[in-house]
């Protein structure tokens, strides 16, 4: 690897050039001991906000072009340039987050393994919903023309990085992966708390976009802690949609920002949910003690900073519950305290469990309390269901190692709780035989409220495959319509184009009724697509 | 037909129940002599409003948990129901819209088909996105789940009934078809130009309703003039999602309201656009005055109130271009005035023109000038392509049958105006050989710019077939993502749902292994339906 490989200059990188106008620099801080890390960073100015969407914009029809074969490459450039940064990007990574060395490796993976899926997801081009109705002009009272349509990419697209996945869910993430896969060039907001780590992967993507000889302005990254900065590029004329993964409050206001433009532009945010956890009765009373250790690992996995940690767990005030709840203090308690990814997020944490015990009727079991300056330990809670189902505060995410149990006295009671929930990413079941009733019940009240529904199990580490769903209803996301994370995520950066009685030249090649397409294709009402030699 | 088929009380449809309690009454008024026609309607009440979508929200589950077949059933009853309502439903539609009697019964038999369709989309299932990733739970270092996804519905869903289109996207139209399929229940704000039609229909809905067993609350029509009983649906905590097709101001006002909702919602509005045709050089020398001919009466069909209706003509300011407009104005003038819907769409009709005839180097090359209270006759005007690019009122829709020439100079002039182009539900290109150099430019920008990109022919009449898209770029539409004509429109009232490691028996049955069933479903990565038999 070369040094320039590793360079930090503090610029954004704008297209293939670089640019370091802003006056404001910030830099990194160590979560572990509250240090700040060198370099400067420069903070993007509006002029240099402007050009990476003009950049964009004018990349767009040429990166489109360049067809589904070019943009796999360039995917796969990505994922080997983001593995030849080797371990200095992980020890970046790590000095930015506090995040162990073993889950930013394992994340990086995730990273590669995601551009990877995306090339062979383009390249197979079942994404682009291709549909055939053949015309016919001898049809009374009127000709039937000839109709075939598919997917476009939307445009230049504003991705958000996200503090609790430095490499997954930031520069290269998901949501770049999407849209650069779709088609759409884009520009990404680094998060400002990993900024050094934002610069390796974005110079790394710039690098393949070289070498894959992709137009200039595929790809762009902007820096600043500022929330100007983010507003200047959803406000941007040029920009066609948004991806964000954060807290309500961020995604709500750029939602806000982007749905009052002249031209309102779709805001993938997705905000994290409480991800409520239902231990039935009979599941609960044949194992509380280990139902109780499980839960202890699942609240506290990544120092409780997934978007899908169990942040509330419904069960019954019976002894096993009791028990249940004794064993999960009990394991909290022994797991050590662990630097939060800033201090920001353990002020927020403090301040939102502060705000909960605070309520009457709710009971503190392990204080989350810690010395280190970001760090924090997992802490218990629990709240009668009365109480919760009265108490919109419970119903809120406390983003960190925390879960909060709702006490039921009955099955009634249980399943008001469900009935009361909001959006969200997630909702498990624990249940064994004699909780069938219940869980019959349960099943379709849950599945109209999350993007996912488990039985067994945590929802903590999300399999990026074809048929996750990782999304829901407001809060959890704006859109619920869609993923972020599998294949399908590709969905939110394309729209469809329909082409009337064009000549068979004139059309894109995937339309062409002699193509050799081997795209899924849906012609005059039959797939003609067999997949079998495709695996 | 019993007479009871016939009645129209007045009243809101709230399920199987009927309302009555307003106090502010309204009567349509026939467009052709502008005099009101008996019954009087009730506005709804704060209180209807809200009893239509508790029972909308309480009919959800059970609605869908019906399952596709009955669902199916439902949508054939609507279309029998409606054939069953005869002549009568004509004659009152023709007295409250002045459409001809010919026009509205070929508008009911796409209403019909449109239902029937949708039948058949259910039934298919292939637009549920089966989704099935096996698990594997020998995988290191973590064991892999099996995750499988398929479409739920949103929930209630409220359409507004359009002005233009009083069977075909009202009451029982492509919006409600395409939500009741998708599993939500509808309540539906009737157009207050056509209150008896809207009534008619919802009965019949009403009666299709209970013959096939569907629970009470998944359909009802609320009524009124005033634009509070639009807001308060649209504000409504149980609504889901709405739709809308009508003007542009009325679109995003509805949009606006729910962006800032607590909860927002997705707003699928459809507000029409200029729907530009590019008359390009080598096309029109072959035959300006055919052109002209074919122009004029795509103009003035419907009397230019589809929102595909061409507004806007690009073409060479050359010998054949000037052949082309004398050819089109003799064609207009010699189009009869005809009845507008409404005096409210005369009046915007009319004052469009002015505001644009105002405007300086724009030319009246034929008057839109007619007698009649609510009528209108084939208007057209000029602009040279610079004057149109500087002068944003130029690009704004004049909705009814006038159509506004775009001269260019040159070559260069006329991609000017396509790259100056805001979003259009359809874009057409008329060209011969020697124009095919323009045309490859022109396709992309267009396609980028349009939801349909057409190659000859004029965009009025909108096939409903698989492969349609009637969508297209802000201000098109609030979502380009999708389409509300055409077998894809079920999409818009659907989100996926994961399920994660579910006993089989407890999956929905479209999910599990050996459920035989036969949509088309992804399967490990392999698309496992063989659909020949299946047409």
């Amino acid at each position: 690897m070369s040094n320039q490989a590793l360079e930090m200059s503090g610029a954004q990188l704008l297209g293939d050039t670089e640019s370091r106008n802003g006056r404001d620099t910030f830099t990194a801080v160590d979560p572990c001991d509250a240090k700040a890390l060198a370099p400067q960073f420069h903070a993007a100015t509006a002029e240099e906000v402007e050009r990476a969407l003009e950049l964009a914009a004018a990349a767009h029809p040429a990166f489109e072009a360049l067809g589904r074969e070019r943009r796999a490459q360039f995917l796969e450039a990505i994922a080997a340039e983001i593995e030849a940064l080797g371990a200095p990007l992980l020890e970046r990574a790590n000095a930015e987050t506090g995040l162990p060395l073993g889950r930013l490796e394992g994340e990086r993976g995730r990273t590669t393994g995601q551009l990877r899926l995306f090339a062979r997801t383009v390249r197979a081009g079942d994404y682009l919903g291709l549909r055939i109705d053949h015309g016919d002009p001898k049809r009374s009272p009127l000709p039937k023309p000839d109709v075939r349509s598919m997917a476009h990419a939307l445009g230049p697209v504003v991705v958000f990085g996200a503090s609790n996945f430095p490499l997954a869910f930031s520069v290269a993430g998901g949501d770049t992966a999407a849209a650069l896969a779709a088609g759409c060039p884009v520009v990404v907001k680094g998060h400002p708390n990993h900024p050094g780590t934002s610069e390796l992967v974005g110079r790394a993507i710039v690098r393949a976009a070289r070498s894959t000889g992709m137009p200039a302005g595929v790809f762009s990254l902007v820096q600043g802690p500022a929330p100007e900065v983010g507003e200047m590029l959803v406000q941007h004329p040029a920009t066609r949609a948004v991806a964000f993964t954060g807290s309500l409050r961020g995604g709500r206001a750029l939602f806000d920002l982007a749905q009052r433009r002249p031209v309102p532009i779709p805001v993938f945010a997705e905000m994290g949910s409480v991800n409520p956890v239902f231990l039935l009765p009979a599941s609960v009373a044949a194992d509380p003690v280990a139902h109780g250790r499980a839960l202890a690992a699942s609240v506290t996995q990544g120092v409780g900073q997934f978007c899908t940690n169990p942040g509330l767990i419904v069960l019954r005030a019976d002894g096993a519950g009791e028990a249940l709840l004794a064993s999960l203090a009990e394991a909290l308690s022994a797991v050590p305290e662990a630097p939060l990814l800033h201090a920001g997020i353990k002020r927020g944490f403090e301040g939102g469990l502060a705000r909960l015990a605070a309520r009457e009727r709710v009971k503190v079991h392990v204080e989350a309390k810690a010395e280190g300056p970001c760090h924090a330990r997992g802490a218990l809670l629990s709240i009668p269901a009365q109480s919760f189902l009265d108490e919109p505060v419970a119903h809120e995410e406390v983003f960190g190692p925390s879960t909060l149990a709702v006490l039921c006295s009955d099955e009634r009671e249980l399943l008001a709780v469900a009935a009361s929930l909001a959006g969200q990413l997630t909702a498990t079941l624990h249940a064994a035989t004699d909780d069938r009733e219940l869980v019959q019940a349960l099943i379709p009240m849950l599945a109209q409220r999350a993007g996912r529904v488990l039985f067994g199990g945590y929802p903590t580490g999300v399999e990026v495959c074809d048929a996750m769903v990782h999304g829901g209803p407001y809060p959890a996301t704006t859109d619920s319509r869609s993923t972020s994370v599998g294949t399908n995520a590709i969905q939110r950066f394309v729209r469809p184009v329909a082409y009337q009685n064009f000549p068979e030249e004139l059309l894109p090649a995937e339309l062409r009724d002699g193509s050799g397409c081997t795209a899924l294709r849906l012609t005059d009402g039959v797939y003609d697509a067999r997949r079998e030699d495709r695996v």
